[in-house]
């Protein structure tokens, strides 16, 4: 048994050596250093089927040091996943091939998340965990466990130095994320060199003070040692686990083996040949895989076919008895489930009073809560600024599994990350908050989302010199501009509470897309005209009685009503422009050329843009002949009248601009 | 003397809630919970002297929580830094004023760092402690320390909880920065409530993994253990050290203390009265201070300027017997000791080869090295890939402190946090690096650096599709108009080596800007006409023969051959285009309007541009009826050749987009 295991590590090994070299590009360190690791987890501990790689309770398994992706496109080619075939491994990295770079989410079968950024993974593990605990807390009953699996996530000792990995471990260490399985590739190398260099922290004693359970395996290559901790961290179940493999980086290839050259290229033909003669391969052939690895892996894939067979006979069970868990079951599955929301009235109505956006945001957020069962989110320590708490409901915590509300600490970037996790994982609906300015802690992670396609919600309040008082550390300036930038990514600024409707109704029916909700700390008048017409990103809000408007005021969220009242003040010298309320540009964008004309028509030149942010990207919009009503620089500590009449943003003000023109 | 400090740390506690109750805005918690910490530092244990804030050899202080604002501008106040009134106290949080909500570095006098995103303060307190530890090595001598100081920093849970804290202390324990000293004000309070909801990790035994010393306080107010806890760090020369204060958020305050309510809002002036009564403050009116107070702050100011005259001292003694070291000492403090760069010829010549703009990058930053003496940097473990090594200078380390080479670890957050610190410290010409990709890691940061006018150089490459096999984890696209859109930050993209010159000139120059030098993975031509023209942000690089141009194409970085080429093959049409190259848009913006009106006349409407990244942010100059020749969305993996040719980045399509308008 043992040899066979050997043998199938050292396919995974040279597949990995021969695609990269093949490539001329990509990083045999990791996948050479953990091969026989990920060989012993995926055949002998981890639950899931490759002749079903969907299958709901599988365990989950992240590589979070995503440049190893050999090792993943190894094991799915051994395992079968998605019949990933030798022809694929040898176009690995080529234009259009199944086999990219850095493992891709939703372009390979069986890549549970894209990863390369290092630290990520940890997070959208903690994530995936997250949701499992609730989801078993939300199903399960004591006769029959329909949830029940457990999150891996391999990462080296890059992903440790990660802070995000540090946020999402103290959370993990809180919450006690008993089926959280952290497998730290520890090889003491990186791209500079030895660790040694920038890393002499004590790991095992920092995850401890985290809550973990430490294991260790001093060999990366015994395979009873590394099942031992598998089972031993499986067993831990009151708190996460991580278990620190010393590996050697590039295994197997005795020049390389053990140095920061084994990293990230690839090994070079004679250290090829020197680790196929090393590890006694039975050809020097490329991509040569023993016929008995093929045979021994057929035995093993129909080995796990098992589990969820019996899965299926259980859940079978569980539906016929409790017939509405298993509507529930199939509405926290339903991503359909929101669109309802567009034919009730009393979703999209409001007092016609001043309101802050983020206020109305926190009202909508409970009315869908009601609509739709399965909403999971909070805050990075912001909910009461945020609005984001689900009332009612309960807190999700080590205690109470079933709390809808997460406590996220004051950690951006893993909260982020947690919530690709939670939207990779399925089965809940999660949003994450946070002031609109710490968005930039969570840009790298926001990023994976957009490329994920996970359609993760994002609540960003106090979205301008509205902040006020707490000065330009804590205004925004230039944040649209880096997220609407960002492809794949909505970026909505709602100017009323109708507004603020369509944002929360195109976030949560959004199936490729996430969304960022960007909303104001001060109170804004109720608009007339406003409402589903958001849902197309710009429109008319008030129009010309001109067939060819005088000129053409754009304006986004808090700035609409200050365009509606710098319109009267031109009307009453004699220019008749029309408003154009603008809450998503990305979606604009995304509308036909017939309506995008209809709104901006190419006629009119004599354009203003009005949003107290930054004016990089509205050049699109008013061209070389408009001029915009924007920051300049950045803001400043005050009340926030007072700045929105120092930075220019006055009726007057623009009503002034827009007549220069 | 144990009434006078508790009178004085009253004070700090009334003056900060007046302030904060006459804003009707502000953060309580942290000023009166650390009152007692922060007057026994400043008055007892702190090397400063209130009467020279811009002494070089000053104990630095950070207030990592900026939140708690009104503790520093109290203590500015009773210290007399720049003699801050009781009315710039009570004008705190009002528009212009001295006392904006978060301290801001630049603004009021002795403020250290700008503070108020959690987690960076600490972050730069490392970057401190390295300046020192650096420039102690390169000064002292045996017989005479001119560089001997600590650096402090204060923080609370959320900065503990961000991982870039976690990031910059593993750092400071791997280098044993035996100087930097952490004060924690554990008060176990968060805005959503106690801490156990997400945070409940053992941060001593955290602390202690980095490699830190742990010294404790359990008595937020107990004076002599606070101040025998300071003595105690101060002593621990080896290693790093936190002091764990057990605080009391808003203590003083009957109703308040001990509450998350203490934290950001004001107590209400029943609360401000209660307090008052509490402490038995000598009286109800707001900004009292007691004249035995005032009088006692005269005495320790005066006891204060002791230090420094006996620095002035032995400083003169050490110019007088080390006349090199002082001409070094005064290159090291000469910001404008790089201009002389612009007039060496040998600065701007490089072979005519194509090359990558990284590697000339790497060249340009070893000219440098012979140029100014004190360049101080590094990369987030991709020095290799950066090419950011200063060759023949050793690595800085706990053994070494003359090392010229940082190796940041992965941690490019922490990185450019410490670069910050480096910047704030003074003496060091500092820059960091890593992939333009992960730039988004440091965004926040980069803020910061912007906000602060540190003059950072941000090293980035790696920065298109150009990245190839590696895919789109690693191909910037929105990056450029993430960084682009922020105020007060140069983001150049050079074409070629002439152009790289340009923009590492302008960011060794720059005194009041951070740059981004955005370079290339793959050899670039050389071409003609590039140069010191590039320092105008954009420039005519090959220009039509008609007065008024066909059209133009703009372009930056490595697309800028391929219009050139576009050119040629349009001439052979019958259009005669002009060719812009625009390395740096933010430089161009700040040109006069003539010069703008020169390179791109406002009558030429046919312009193209061409970016192999996020057209975002061009329509500024390609109007409404221009074109781009950008990315749509995200990159791929595969060889770089490919990738350009797959998404339009030919010369042939540039061609047919500019005939196309």
């Amino acid at each position: 048994m043992e040899m066979i295991k050997t043998k199938t590590a050292n396919a995974i090994r040279v597949l990995s050596a021969d695609a990269i070299e093949k490539a001329k590009s990509g990083h045999p360190g990791l996948p050479l250093g953990c091969a026989s690791i990920a060989y012993e987890l995926w055949a002998e501990h981890m639950k899931h089927n490759p002749a079903d790689p969907q299958w709901a309770d599988r365990d989950r398994f992240v590589l979070s040091g995503g440049h190893g992706s050999m090792l993943l496109y190894s094991l799915f080619h051994l395992f079968g996943y998605g019949n990933l075939s030798i022809e694929d491994i040898k176009n690995f990295r080529q234009t259009g091939s199944l086999t990219p770079g850095h493992p891709e989410y939703g372009h390979t079968v069986g890549v549970e998340a894209t990863t390369g950024p290092l630290g990520q993974g940890m997070g959208m593990a903690v994530g995936m965990a997250m949701a499992e605990a609730h989801l078993a807390a939300v199903f399960n009953k004591e006769d029959c466990r329909i949830v029940d699996h457990y999150t891996y996530v391999l990462g080296g000792d890059g992903c440790m130095m990660e802070g995000l990995s540090s946020e999402a471990f103290s959370l993990a260490g809180t919450l006690g994320l008993g089926k959280l399985i952290v497998i730290y590739d520890s090889n003491k190398i990186s791209i500079e060199g030895d660790t040694d260099i920038a890393f002499t922290e004590d790991v095992a004693k920092r995850m401890e003070a985290y809550g973990f359970g430490v294991f260790r395996v001093e060999d990366g290559n015994d395979f009873d040692a590394i099942g031992a901790a598998l089972e031993a961290a499986k067993a831990d179940t009151e708190r996460p686990s991580v278990i620190i493999v010393r590996t050697q980086i590039g295994y197997g290839c005795p020049a390389k083996q053990g140095k920061a050259s084994a990293h990230g290229e690839p090994l070079g033909g004679d250290n090829v040949l020197a680790l196929k003669e090393n590890i006694g391969w039975e050809s020097k052939e490329s991509f040569f895989v023993p016929q008995d690895v093929y045979d021994h892996m057929e035995t093993v894939k129909e080995r796990l076919k098992a589990p969820e067979e019996a899965w299926k006979a259980r859940f079978a069970q569980y539906c016929e008895k409790y017939p509405e868990m298993k509507e529930l079951w199939d509405q926290y599955h339903d991503r359909t489930l929101a669109e309802k929301l567009y034919d009730q009235d009393e979703f999209w109505t409001f007092e016609d009073k001043p309101q802050a956006t983020r206020n109305i945001s926190g009202e909508l957020l409970n009315r869908i809560n009601k609509a739709v069962p399965n909403l999971f989110g909070g805050s990075a320590d912001l909910a009461p600024s945020n609005k984001t708490a689900l009332k009612g409901e309960g807190d999700f915590s080590r205690e109470d599994r079933a709390g809808k509300n997460l406590h996220f600490g004051v950690r951006e970037q893993a909260m982020a990350a947690i919530g690709n996790g939670l939207a990779l994982h399925g089965g809940v609906l999660p949003y994450v908050a946070t002031f609109f300015v710490f968005s930039d802690y969570m840009k790298p992670v926001a990023r994976l989302s957009s490329l994920m396609k996970a359609p993760l919600t994002y609540v960003l309040t106090h979205d301008s010199i509205g902040v006020g008082e707490d000065g330009p550390t804590h205004e925004p300036i230039e944040q649209l501009a880096m997220l609407r930038s960002m492809p794949n990514f909505h970026v909505f600024r709602p100017a009323d509470a109708r507004e603020t409707a369509a944002a929360w109704y195109a976030a949560v029916t959004s199936k490729e897309t996430p969304t960022a909700l960007v909303l104001t700390r001060q109170n804004l008048p109720q608009l007339e005209g406003t409402g589903k017409a958001a849902l197309k990103g710009a429109y008319v809000l008030e129009d010309s009685s001109k067939e060819t408007p005088d000129a053409i005021i754009i304006a986004t969220g808090s700035e609409v009503s200050l365009a509606v009242e710098a319109r009267k003040l031109l009307l009453a010298e004699g220019m008749d422009v029309r408003v154009v309320s603008m809450p998503c540009m990305d979606v604009f964008e995304e509308q036909t050329a017939e309506y995008k004309e209809s709104v901006l028509p190419k006629a009119v030149r004599k354009r203003v843009a009005v949003e107290a942010l930054s004016d990089f990207g509205w050049g699109r919009y008013i061209g070389l002949d408009g001029a915009s009503v924007c920051m300049e620089g950045f803001g400043a500590s005050g009340p926030a009248n007072e700045l929105f009449e120092k930075f220019g943003f006055t009726a007057a003000h623009v009503a002034e601009v827009v007549k220069s023109l």
